[in-house]
């Protein structure tokens, strides 16, 4: 068996944030050479913290093991088109590529919404590619948001 | 003589942030009773985070602060319009109230740039005052980069 893709590592954190209560999005970030700096899933129940999104937890934390705060020529993996504070975060930290699963037309500001990178003024604008695994993810989210609503009281 | 204002504060975390070599930026949080909540200056070079924007930090020390992640009726006070990152993690911790100083016509995203809280999508608008001691705050801005700009070695 090979190694899992850097969107199944991903994918499999989106689905440990859910076992958590969490909302079901995962992420890594994977150096120039490919190998793997930091994974997260979201954080935002179990931290108190609104800005624990599995995106901005896995840069600053590849940030944090490279003792520095570009990730130049890092790429970014995430189960869920990042929201305007990630894609922005993804500026900050110089991410020079973007992947990511499921579009998300309400809440995503890379494709939707602001898209961020297509403003004048970005300074800073990774190579993207959306929609890859994109069904999984999507159901990830689906699913956890079903029972949520069926079932208020239900952990995740 | 009378407490300092919160923007005062805000301030004065930003010429501390300038003496540790960061950018001039800093922010507060106050509670919907108008305490204060959290304080904090840019931290990017310190902690190696280019996610350590006053604001950001700010709002996160909050939150902690209440053991809430939504800072509802909480007011932000900044010295600088914050960028996109910023922006959207006012809607995410429902920041009721956003008072800022200088505009940033290049890096901002409250007036310029995504102007995120105009989008169709936005799901959580602050109240918006800009311009509060504007020229304090810029001034900061400008100074710390000319002394940057005339002379690279120079601590900040």
């Amino acid at each position: 068996m090979s190694d899992p893709s850097p969107m199944e590592i991903a994918l499999s954190e989106a689905r440990e944030a859910a076992s958590r209560g969490e909302v079901p999005v995962g992420a890594l970030v994977l150096a120039p050479d490919g190998s793997e700096l930091a994974r997260a899933g979201n954080a935002v129940e179990a931290a108190h913290d609104a800005s624990g999104h599995a995106e901005l937890i896995a840069m600053r934390a590849a940030a944090a093991r490279l003792g520095s705060s570009r990730l130049t020529g890092c790429t970014l993996v995430a189960t869920l088109e990042p929201c305007a504070m990630c894609a922005g975060a993804c500026s900050h930290f110089r991410i020079a590529r973007l992947i990511f699963g499921a579009y998300d037309p309400k809440g995503g500001a890379v494709q939707h919404g602001a898209a961020l990178f297509r403003q004048p003024g970005c300074l800073h604008r990774p190579m993207v590619i959306g929609g890859v695994r994109e069904q999984e993810s999507a159901a990830l989210l689906r699913d956890f948001f079903a029972v949520r609503r069926g079932s208020p009281a239900a952990p995740g």
